[in-house]
């Protein structure tokens, strides 16, 4: 769907562990946030740099590092080295075509999702962007591709911070990973409802006819149907997974919620599959409705064809030009062919009639 | 196939446990009817209010509260406080796009199930409502959306209740949660049965030539065939996970009765099943049809072309004006040109009848 | 297939373990014969009463009870009672749409089989009939619908036992239900025969040329391989459940031989599967055949009408009436045009004999 | 593929274990050899009488007895006395329907193999012979239906024993039974490479142009690949469940070579997959070709007539006899249509160009 | 894909072991690199003979043996003597056909893997060569068949180990071998980048109005997709084998690197899928184009058919040479007919433009 700056080539022959950032770049400067709270304080700052993510830590609250946009290599690599990230988290954050999977390195659980949205500039184009989560003992590291033209899905979870709603700030930084990921899945819905309402004025427009951008509209459509389905099945097993995660990183408060997350995306996953379903079934319909056309044009061409073929073959006959020829000499016979012809048209047209072809 | 009020978007960025309705809304108020049995007693109530209902629980007794309409979430956010349950539990109650599921939060078991009917007001569309059953020690609370213009399937269970039919006074919540499952999933049956008789009609308009309708009306065959498919698939799991479960909501009483259960959904699965195989035979008989039709229709235009193309030939070559044209002036040459024609003619005619297209 | 008597639906709403036959009647009258039997003695009997059915039971002898004909609810509700049949066997058993399974109750072995074969009187149409197996400590009960049309399968196990062929006398309860299994899953291989030489038939008639009704044919026979494809799939379920069968009921000596009826089984599966891979090559053939046709149709419509309408087209040209047209007078004219006509007939026919279409 | 002599249902209603031959009779006369074989000693005989294949057997040699042929059911059955075989063993001998399995009966065990080979006499009809083995302690039974028109497959192995190549006199019957397998499994790849030569001819006449038979072609090369797939993938368990084998029969150091064994025959399914999956391209070829040849004749009829049509009807108008047409005076009318009839065909031949129907 | 010099048949009949060379030959002359490498020393040789390989072993350091060329079976026969590997083993080696595995020798692992690339002489067809890996404790043998013509992608390996770029120095051979399998695996992406950008070529040309050659364009990017999706699928298993691997030969810290790879061939398996599901949908963009232009055809035909044929007909009639046709007299006759043929010429253009079909 969306072109990419490197292409994921350009890193073979790189030992593993190397930093290259691949993937469209969405936007040019890193924006770092931070937040620290407890049940009782809370404070938001701006990081510029990556000593100053480490230092905003403050023990006994949850730190919660956002940083928006990826292809600052460098910064991201010293932050990974400060927050004791395995090379290959730090390899994976930056090339964003990762698969959805969650991964334990016992210090910390590494999740990656991706969010989906439609691009508001590029003709209305469904756009996947790669979400990094790494959830420690007392923080959360959020890093996403950051899309500037896109609506941030994390402002409620900020604002619920902020006004202490919910059990947010009451739990540990588990339940923040938990809050993150339901907003990305919460934001799946959107999408789906978009691409419903987008499928209903297809079946509109096949409904009052099949023209010939018919096709294109459904195979598009079929196309981000798949997109997203490819997007949610893996996202399944990685909700599974932190379900039944038997670490120390998810508390068992948290796991009820997270079993609520899995039923999300079962649902995103039936909805999707139905979806399919209709479209192939416009897909049929509209191949069948081409082919009544073709029937309907060979109808047409052969009544006209079949009853006046004949009829032109008599004239034919009386246009010729032989000396003798009874039939013209007498007065009666201009009518009596007329009359001939009325017969045979009449007689063609009622064949047609029962054949039920009129 | 029905459409929401709220949409399940609506919900993007609220915290989790917040109680919105997603859905269509079925009827305008509440209906709270509470029953009290044991082997010896029976009362039966209408509740008002969360405390009502409450309050009308007595020891020793199974307590049914049963409430139609899920629309009044305070109404229903009050009494999930009552009977303490988790608010996840009562957020999947008023967002009516759950997929079929068992859960157990240890004091009770929560099951949710689908309701399938044909809608008696809009052209005999396929409805699904959602019921909700929670389990506990010593009461059934079953939550349903409750469209008024259809039958209660629950009545039955009323009567056995009233008249201490079966088994029902004798056995405890859990069987009552049996007989709530299995009256829903007999109500399947009625569903699939109305559906085979509409597969019937369409088999005879097939069968009497396809008309341009007839794919329409195997679509919508199809398409509700799959809805039951999806409606049904989910079930399997959910009667499995009930007759294996390990905690003590449910006794080895009715474990049996809940392996019934089970097999009249595979039997329900197996009759999907088939349906989809007839239908989709019938789209092939359809297409088929349509392109016998064309042959059909080809074969008319060609057979009359090409018995009167040459002969109108012929008859344009005698209408030429030519000065020295021999033929012309002898008087045999016309009925000569007419047995030729003829001759012409019946060669064709021949031709086609060795070909079997006459 | 076949068409019920009661429908399913008629059982909705009545509490579980209600007697009600759902099904086609086969037969008036119930008819039960009793057998007892051990490795000296042999008694054969017919049984008027569900008394008389217990009064048979002899001490070291196997007693086997078969019933033909389910509609007297009333007579096997009290047999049931008299062996301690719990409700929803007896249910299940009057109840013709069940799916084969294997139960185990603790004291009985519950089994339920579909037997299949061609009807006679229907039009070659394929029925389905249940039968129930109860295998207990020291008897057999096998419940079937018993149409009397058709041969009874059961009467070389009988014909076996009277004159103590093979080692039936010699084993136990268990061997007598794997002998009726066997001689129910051995016709299972008549019918799929039956449907072999069907299929050949239908080949014979789609190589001969494909006809209206071929279509119709296929999709009757694909009706009846899924149909068989349905009836095996379960049954392969069920003898792996009996081979691995952990209780008491079934001995290590008879267990052999039930890998030997899964292995029949699965024979039966892969014939089926072959049958519904050439039935849908046959489709293909059918499909392409149709669509040959066309293109020979349209083949004659276009050579004919290319090589006529630029000739008739010629004759109209000199048919005008001009005044002044020196070619009319010439004397050598008419025979020019005619040596024009048949170069261009020729060329065209060249080009069509270059295209092979000729 | 290949027609029976007698059928499967001519059994039913026999008791278990009774010997009848099913199946094609492929020789006359069954024919014997003995083996024996150690490390140091080996003698090699013809066996009349079961008798002589019991008496060749010595101490401390593997004895490998062939028997060719299986109509013969007195003398298999004396012989599986003798080697006291389950009855059902002898069974599944004689009944050449039997798909590959493995059976552990505790002495022996028993594996069924299929043989695949082209037969030379009948339209290079793939046929598919049994195999049958029986491997104890010191002896291997081999039993082939053995088509006296076939290569035998075991002559290689049979040399190796006398020039003692290889490990093969070094090591018990389960080296033997491997042995024999691989022999068997190898002739498949000779079966595929010959399909394969197949399949390339075909491409090679669907490349030169579709004709009608192409269709039955390619039909008939699908009904091989997948005859050959199921003939395969059954194998693949027998390999896997040889090489679990937890009994004494099989030897650490045979299971090496039996793993080896079942790498081949993933790798058989893998092609006959890429092979089914050409082959399906080749159909869709096959019939775009068709419409592509259709689409083409239309145009050509097109062309033809819409370029002709309108200029007979010029013709036809200037043929009229009306009395006052001013045209049919002036001396420049004949010029002047035929200029108007130019331009009209080079018109329609531009629109045509354009719409690159030329 | 490729043809093979000796084909696999070639092999039956041998006994197991045997040294055959089977596949095409890449290469004349084998070539043979040697490595030595621990943290602090490093030596790179060329060596001659086998005896050469195993007598630049050293103790304390890690010995790489790279062998391009596998048909000089003589030499890979010492080789392998020398280093006490399985018989198997070598003939797998130099059997190409074999599909990727992983197998436990106890001493030594042997991996198989398939390297992809376009080749760049013929037609730019994908090739799969076979690389074996054979890991020991203190050497790693990878023997490729070592196409000449490609680019050698173990390069940035030896470029590593010559400037001890990353950890490959400072661990054992199973690092070794995880970056020769991770280097075979990143040349994959370069792959199926490539077929990338011919499917988009291949969507252009379909987009421009699809043509004759389209069809078979989308058949061979089919074709190759499928042939990358059966490389790959294997692989998955390969690298979960190994990931999951109980034995000494992998240590921990390589385990997670090889997790790192399992990722990246599930996002290899994620691509080709997409790119099999884009190419279907084109295939039916394709089909669907060709009968839209048969609709337009016949629509053209019709159209002109029909407005002319009616028009021929009336012309046809007044050039009847009948004695009394008073209409022919007339002054105002031959404008009339003129008058009324455009009036059923418009009348027809009408119908077609309400019909849509102008």
């Amino acid at each position: 769907m969306q072109k990419s700056g490197n292409k994921r080539s350009s890193k073979a022959g790189l030992p593993p562990g190397s930093l290259v950032h691949i993937g469209r770049v969405y936007r040019e400067h890193i924006h770092v946030s931070v937040f620290n709270y407890n049940e009782e304080v809370y404070k938001e700052r701006i990081a510029h740099t990556p000593e100053e993510c480490v230092s905003f830590r403050q023990p006994h609250t949850v730190t919660w590092i956002n940083v928006d946009g990826i292809n600052d290599v460098k910064f991201l690599g010293e932050l990974g080295d400060r927050f004791d990230l395995h090379p290959l988290v730090l390899e994976d954050i930056v090339n964003t075509n990762q698969r959805p999977k969650v991964e334990d390195y016992g210090d910390y659980l590494y999740v990656v999702l991706r969010m989906l949205y439609y691009a508001k500039d590029e003709k209305d184009t469904l756009v996947s962007e790669q979400v990094g989560l790494i959830v420690g003992k007392d923080y959360v590291l959020s890093i996403q591709e950051g899309d500037e033209k896109r609506a941030d899905v994390f402002e409620s979870i900020r604002e619920r911070i902020r006004s202490s709603v919910g059990k947010i700030r009451r739990l540990g930084p588990d339940f923040l990973m938990y809050s993150l990921i339901d907003a990305i899945v919460d934001n799946y819905f959107v999408v789906l409802e978009r691409l419903d309402d987008k499928i209903e004025e297809a079946e509109d427009i096949l409904a009052s006819g099949a023209k010939e951008g018919t096709l294109n509209l459904i195979q598009d459509l079929k196309r981000e149907a798949l997109f997203l389905h490819k997007a949610i099945w893996p996202l399944r097993e990685v909700a599974s997974v932190l379900q039944r995660e038997e670490g120390a990183h998810i508390l068992p408060a948290t796991r009820i919620f997270l079993r609520d997350v899995y039923d999300h995306i079962v649902q995103l996953m039936d909805t999707t599959e139905t979806i399919r379903d209709i479209l192939s079934g416009m897909l049929d319909i509209y191949l069948s409705t081409m082919s009544n056309r073709l029937n309907e044009v060979m109808k047409v061409l052969t009544i006209i064809s079949t009853v006046f073929i004949p009829l032109t073959f008599i004239a034919g006959v009386y246009g010729m030009n032989f000396k003798f020829m009874p039939e013209l000499e007498q007065p009666w016979a201009y009518p009596a062919v007329w009359i001939v012809m009325l017969v045979v048209a009449f007689t063609m047209l009622r064949y047609f009639k029962k054949k039920k072809w009129l």
